[in-house]
């Protein structure tokens, strides 16, 4: 008798933004014409830039010719990216890693979602909160995450960031946890952890024995120059952090599906006979066996980005949603909200006015102002009385949407 | 502290086709000057067809202009590619589904190797012998297949496929089995299966309450048309099989990366309550959990193959192959060999002369004729004493490795 995996059924039946899509289509059944302005989901809406471009046009016409077709590639990507990642995002930070250190991959989420493969069941994990559901959605598949109780996940420790704190995660001092997932600058937040902040994780890590996951996805929108890319800009990191980049936001890679997971050789995790097992080896094992790589179209336009012209074109693009943000920013400040980030993240973490619950206030939104943002429940207990908007849309929409909320507040 | 894994720790430290990548590139190395022909690994050489050149051209346009830029798409895939797959894939055969049962995803590996997240740690698992080492090892990874042992793992079924029974898998009678990796035309064989023998496998499924993860990967190379090319021309199937296809080798997408998976929603596991819950449910939760949707470029290249010149192309790609396939069958026969498969699948199973080791003949051929084949032990047990041959080859490297083999032996 074919038994399921019963870890499956704790889980809500829905992805938080299949679901918020659902409640979407439902206004937009019962009012077809009504446009509706969507700054939910993080997903960009900027065309590729030519650089881009030309290089997927250049490889499809390789893959049309014998001499230069392209079937199978490495699994962990081609060296041309691999180098190109090394020499680019982190020799000029001053960081340095072997080739076999970086895993191409199909985007972040596939790897922030696969990785907790290589740890035992039992390591206890620990998460900010809020959270990219991710994280916790893939241990709970995985049987990690406990029981799901109204403060979250009995298995989990929540690290709350909120406006009292100042969104900055206080080491929990009565839990012990064997891996963190941290992600800055922070998914739904859009804040930013300083350096000074990071190392204290680092330190905490390398004290207790504990493994970092550090999702950089979206670092290509910090401006602040004292603010870290990577966890490999602190002392000691190679030997507690893997460390997850992605072109979506980079570059609008959404579309094309591209990414790369860094596993430094000296990170290991311990046997329960004491021995330390490298993580990189591992990694490659479960890669090899689970994944096919990349496509060679996708890596050879994730190589374009690092061209000059390329470098340029992204930049433009960035600084284009950037201008949303500190629109956003500003507009719903002047409105009396409370709003947070949006200065190095291309996210706005708003407070719903007088703590109203955040479906309900997605709901009001969605049907008063018609603009669609994320409710801050969805992403973990600390989310409740906040909601996510994204600053991916277009600069029309993006006025257009607050001249809604404007005339709506 | 964190701990890791040790199912990984079981496993071999190479995935197979990693391992003889190894052994040829110290070939190369002490024999700089000779040039070796592969006709291991079963990675496609054409170019692709002017079809899916022209489609992913297209695509590509469509990406460098706001208006029909595409950013996240579904994690199930596109629609107008799962319709593709309905009406030209099943329709014609008399097969119906939902376009909800169908999942598109980056090739057949992940998804193969990813379905076993769906069952508890302790169904036991049955496979042919030899078999695609993605469905043990991920299995192995899981910690549901036990202890390696000189047969093989102490949890695995495992049902041998060998000259001395025709290749044709015989229900154990002794030993209970909650899950059956089935994958036909069978890789590494290249044997088929009828339909009165795959009938005894659903009625057994349906009888035992058993799962089936039917591989058709290979579908594309059936010449005869009595073969089925799915599990699903079976009455019965729908209830207890889980199908995958790709596009790997039916369309030389070993690069581009697509494929795709069949869940019907007929298809149910039971908890420990004796509930039955849907897969198809689960396997949505999962995707949309770990995985973003495939590269929408990808999606319109593999849309293009059903286009009536996609489908003519893709053909004589295939056709091309199985003229490679039929001389090497002649020829190695001629020479004496005794040879299997290669009528219905581009593999070659060969027996080893007086049952040479395979790992031995692999190396003798590869130091004394410079080809490279795929040892059969690297595919199970039974595997032990064959090798495997691709007919992935060009039509002139598929002969100079023949006459080099005639030379040889």
């Amino acid at each position: 008798m074919t038994k399921v995996n019963e870890q499956f059924l704790k889980l809500p039946n829905n992805y938080l933004f299949a679901d918020i899509a659902k409640k979407v289509n439902a206004f937009k059944v019962t009012h077809p014409k009504t446009e509706v302005i969507t700054l939910g989901i993080g997903d960009v809406t900027r065309p590729l830039c030519p650089a881009v471009i030309e290089a997927m046009h250049k490889a499809t016409d390789e893959m049309a010719v014998q001499s230069s077709f392209r079937g199978y590639g490495p699994e962990h990507g081609y060296d041309f990216l691999r180098y190109a990642i090394l020499k680019n995002d982190f020799a000029p930070r001053g960081i340095h890693f072997d080739l076999d250190e970086i895993f191409v991959n199909d985007g972040a989420k596939s790897d922030t979602g696969n990785i907790q493969e290589l740890i035992s069941r039992d390591n206890v994990i620990g998460v900010t909160d809020p959270i990219y559901p991710v994280y916790i959605d893939s241990n709970v598949m995985a049987g990690r995450a406990g029981e799901m109780t109204d403060g979250g996940w009995s298995n989990v420790v929540y690290m709350p960031c909120t406006a009292a704190n100042g969104f900055v995660p206080q080491i929990p001092l009565d839990r012990q946890m064997d891996v963190i997932y941290l992600c800055y600058p922070n998914n739904p937040t859009g804040t930013v952890i300083t350096k000074e902040e990071l190392k204290k994780w680092v330190d905490y890590a390398l004290q207790t024995d504990t493994l970092i996951f550090y999702d950089a996805a979206y670092e290509a929108y910090i401006n602040d120059p004292d603010i870290p890319h990577s966890i490999y800009e602190i002392k000691g990191a190679k030997k507690c952090a893997i460390e997850f980049h992605s072109y979506s936001k980079t570059a609008g890679f959404t579309g094309v599906r591209c990414g790369y997971t860094v596993v430094p050789k000296e990170v290991t995790a311990s046997t329960m006979n004491g021995d330390r097992i490298q993580l990189n080896a591992l990694w490659n094992r479960r890669q090899c066996t689970k994944f096919n790589g990349t496509s060679y179209i996708s890596q050879r336009a994730a190589e374009a980005i690092y061209s000059p012209e390329g470098k340029k074109q992204v930049r433009e693009t960035i600084n284009y949603y950037m201008a949303n943000a500190r629109l956003m920013l500003s507009t719903l400040r002047k409105l009396g909200y409370q709003a947070f980030g949006g200065e190095n993240a291309p996210y706005i973490w708003m407070q719903t006015p007088s703590g109203t619950d955040s479906w309900k206030f997605f709901q009001d939104l969605l049907y008063g102002a018609h603009v669609v943002c994320t409710p801050g429940a969805g992403f973990g207990p600390s989310g409740e009385g906040y909601v996510r908007f994204t600053a991916f849309g277009s600069h029309d929409h993006t006025e257009e949407a607050l001249h809604r909320i404007e005339k709506w507040s």
